[in-house]
């Protein structure tokens, strides 16, 4: 422990807490920072048009100098989604391990950043010295495999990221978790834990991954169709298992949805999928094949509307038809807010006559989730017995719950920090207390804008989206002020325009009467007639139908 | 039994099922139409702007000389919400028990309705003859109370339409479901049976209403400070428990939330909720008792923004703030599609410093569906005996499964209808089969206007919210076509303007270009002008942004 005593460790989110994604956490000790994660978030229901939202890294660009690197934990979205974004203004080393990297690069040949992206493979046995700071990892179970967590030795202590976690005990392929590993770590001393609060709601233990697969080929066996599994593309722990339930009932497989085709693609070349050969068929192949041999994989477990799965359900995929009888397992839970979505397909599929699996995995028995619950989030608490904890990956009331499960387990009140992003908590000779506040927020990416859509455009798509719009042009003599064509209205999104001619017409004459009187009352600045046009007329709207359209007065002159 | 042979009975639903809510039954015999509810939908998240949907009564209207009346089986918004709607249109008598046409009576107050409207207090003990068909009631367990299913015995034979029911062995004010009367109907034979499909997913047994109580005393006795009780206002047997509870741990009760006070006022003037002398406290009272001595009923339990728990999580009630160690109980369910609402104000709640007691009602042990589960529904298909079986009230999914619960307590499969909303069931001397369709559909209110926003006006909707709109405008010279003045292009929700200048400039230009070519090719009809400035201007948006905004070219002539 060498260090000048004016230097501290500080720690801090860009994103991940207080939400559920674009995860993005920063340890920074002197002039040496290192971020862990670099994820998307996918818009809440009133960032209306947004595709996603990425962290604001304003820091990190000030900063730039002291930027060692960014380690990634695993390769879901919410963990190397925003990189694509984040490498094109910041050049720095990324480290990751071998199926992360390999998701990673596919994204980043999308957007022409590989080339100029230095990337590391890692192992779990890997160490780096990035600045002052040293960085080691751990194996940990997850819903994708090669999830690390990392302990970052820094003069001030050793600071442990957990990355997402569960404690799979009997997990498939082998993926153990390193508890020798983590126990060493919590042995030797650590003084800060970040640890993954996304299931500090629920009580008790995750099941086992390996139990979906019992389940998965108890169905596969017992259906006399074909088969439809749909689950999230990056689980390819679960695309294992349905490869090994079909080969286990003499079934062949065909993958549709191009996220999963595109996973299965990487998986399996980089050897984290183990597919027997002649498994895999074309999505053409399969009605050469008996009912009963079949299993087709595919996306939408969150009832997606672009998805495959949905696209089936409405009978309107191009390749494979829901026939009547076909068994359709979905093996997921909603995310909070796909539940209407998810419910919308299971409707469709059963009025295609398919027998569906679905619902909360603790019903449908398919499926489990990659975090841990209380219990395993204590268990890491006890094996890292760390000094300071600050909960983070999920929303408020999970960071809470977590501190109080810390609480449970010994660690003191007052060694919790709760923090929202950007907050920051700093260390410095072994005591820590909350610091100031860097910048953070969301950046909005709509198309190709990444950041052009704020506040200002945000409310007036939620006002277009409620009542519509009515656009008012006029044309006013330069001259003398007079009307020389108009006023014109409108209207869209607002009433169905056949049926309420009379409304457009009473509006087009209260307009007329009030330009009318303000030229001659000689009131003929642009600003004025516009406020009195959208006053006048939003007043007679709000009373006749109660609605408050936008109302976008134009004057041109000649 | 006396019946012409050519006449038959026709059955369908214009609303409320392949759906929760706005139900609406039509049972006819002949020329006697009867109507069983008569509710209102909340729209779904793809009807922007919209308030409430109710079901097209198209079919009553043109048959309105049959209609004898509408039965109401119970006050909840899906089941009478549409009634100031129809009878604004269709004035026939209106039957209901005495607490239900209490909440019936405050709507038609509200749009000047009640003068006008028959209205007659029916009790479970009430027979009505209503043309051919004979109306009879049993008592059900629901979570309201007053709730009732009907019995209509018609020459064909007995209709039962079981209303939403749970079977609750213990439930509160003693409103027992009659079990033996629900017995004698099944022993005299049922034709055909309409039962509530809502919790057909769900095995087992539901929870008893009381068991909420025990849970509530026990949450109220332990809290150091005030409690926060949030909960369905229609939920008069919660409410009723949250007063218990307050007598038994001596705390005086305050109500807030528009509907809650509503109902809790209506429910005790007609007898529905004991509460005890000087129980109940005015908001302004809170804060001169003691902490502990306090509860405080509310709205808001979806978390619905405008709501009263909604308005105190964010510290912006007018009356009640919550303070650092106050309980709060969310006693609900988040129905589908609000899970986001109430996590939201978890999140808020706990920054504020509360306990908060939430989830499902499974783990939170404060609150019960008011739905009977698979057993619950077995038992009354039992009870019924009906030869003839029609799942009611629930998505296209839930009516499934309730059909197949029916076939495993032995009604044929044959003898099962799934049906979608104006699809008739006719029975013929004795024999039922589907018959043709009747008109139906969605009518959109929002506003005051009824049914004049549709496909196309949602649609617009939707475009808007996603990108936004972009409205060009440009004079012309009625002689030569010369552009007087413009083009000017103005956008909202689009992009953040004083960061797409540029953008926007370089639009124009295309758009000035696009015109004076026109004009020298004399291309100068105006929808061709408007047809070439939206494709060539949308093309080019798409181009630099990958959105696809409104466009709206609009020509004005001097």
């Amino acid at each position: 422990m060498s260090k000048k005593n004016n230097d501290k460790l500080v720690i801090f989110a860009l994103g991940g807490v207080g939400e559920i994604g674009k995860n993005m956490y920063v340890i920074q000790y002197a002039n040496d920072i290192v971020v862990v994660d670099s994820g998307l978030k996918f818009p809440d229901e009133d960032m209306l048009g947004i595709d996603i939202v990425i962290p604001d890294i304003t820091y990190l660009l000030e900063n730039r100098d002291k930027v060692r690197g960014i380690l990634i934990t695993h390769g879901h979205e919410d963990h190397i989604g925003g990189l694509p974004y984040v490498l094109k203004q910041l050049n720095v080393p990324i480290y990751a391990t071998r199926l992360t990297l390999g998701l990673i690069e596919a994204k980043l040949k999308e957007v022409g950043l590989l080339g100029e992206t230095k990337r590391i493979t890692i192992t779990a046995d890997s160490e780096l010295q990035l600045g002052t700071i040293k960085a080691s990892f751990f194996k940990t179970n997850h819903s994708i495999p090669d999830s690390v967590g990392v302990a970052l030795e820094t003069p001030e202590g050793v600071v442990v990221h957990t990355g997402d976690f569960k404690f799979d005990q009997t997990p498939v392929n082998e993926q153990y978790a390193d508890l020798h590993r983590m126990a060493e770590i919590g042995q030797k001393g650590v003084l800060a834990l970040l640890s993954d609060s996304t299931n500090a709601e629920r009580p008790g233990y995750t099941g086992s991954e390996r139990s979906v697969g019992v389940e998965l080929e108890e169905v596969f066996r017992k259906a006399k169709q074909r088969v439809v599994v749909a689950t999230f593309a990056s689980n390819i722990h679960r695309i294992q298992q349905v490869m090994d339930a079909a080969y286990a009932t003499r079934r062949k497989v065909t993958v549709i949805g191009r996220s999963m085709v595109n996973v299965v693609g990487i998986a399996s070349e980089l050897g984290y999928l183990r597919i027997p050969d002649g498994m895999l068929i074309e999505p053409e192949e399969v009605n050469k094949l008996a009912a009963d041999r079949v299993v087709i994989l595919s996306t939408g477990s969150q009832g997606e509307p672009m998805s495959a799965l949905t696209r089936m359900a409405r009978s309107s995929h191009r390749k494979v038809d829901i026939l009547p009888g076909d068994t359709v397992i979905i093996a997921a839970t909603p995310i909070p807010g796909n539940e209407k979505y998810v419910g919308r397909t299971v409707d469709e599929l059963f009025r295609l006559g398919a027998h569906v699996i679905y619902g909360p995995g603790s019903v449908s028995g398919v499926h489990v989730s990659g975090h841990g619950s209380q219990e395993e989030l204590k268990l890491m608490l006890n094996l890292m017995r760390p000094k300071y904890f600050i909960p983070i990956h999920g929303e408020y009331r999970m960071l809470r719950l977590h501190g109080q499960l810390a609480e449970t387990v010994g660690i003191d009140r007052e060694n919790i920090f709760i923090v929202d992003n950007g907050e920051t908590v700093e260390i410095q000779n072994g005591s820590a207390r909350k610091g100031g506040k860097v910048t953070t927020g969301n950046i909005l990416i709509d198309g190709l804008g990444v950041g052009d859509v704020g506040n200002i455009v945000l409310r007036d798509r939620k006002l277009l989206s409620q009542d519509g719009i009515l656009v008012v042009v006029v044309t006013l003599s330069k001259q003398d002020g007079a009307i020389l064509s108009g006023p014109d209205i409108i209207s869209r999104g607002f009433v169905y325009v056949r049926e309420s001619e009379g409304l457009l017409e009473e509006a087009n004459r209260i307009v007329t009467g009030t330009l009318n009187k303000l030229m001659n009352e000689n009131v003929n600045e642009w600003a004025s007639l516009k406020t009195h046009v959208k006053d006048v007329l939003g007043r007679f709207l709000y009373e006749q139908t109660r609605r408050r359209p936008m109302i976008l007065p134009i004057i041109m002159e000649v």
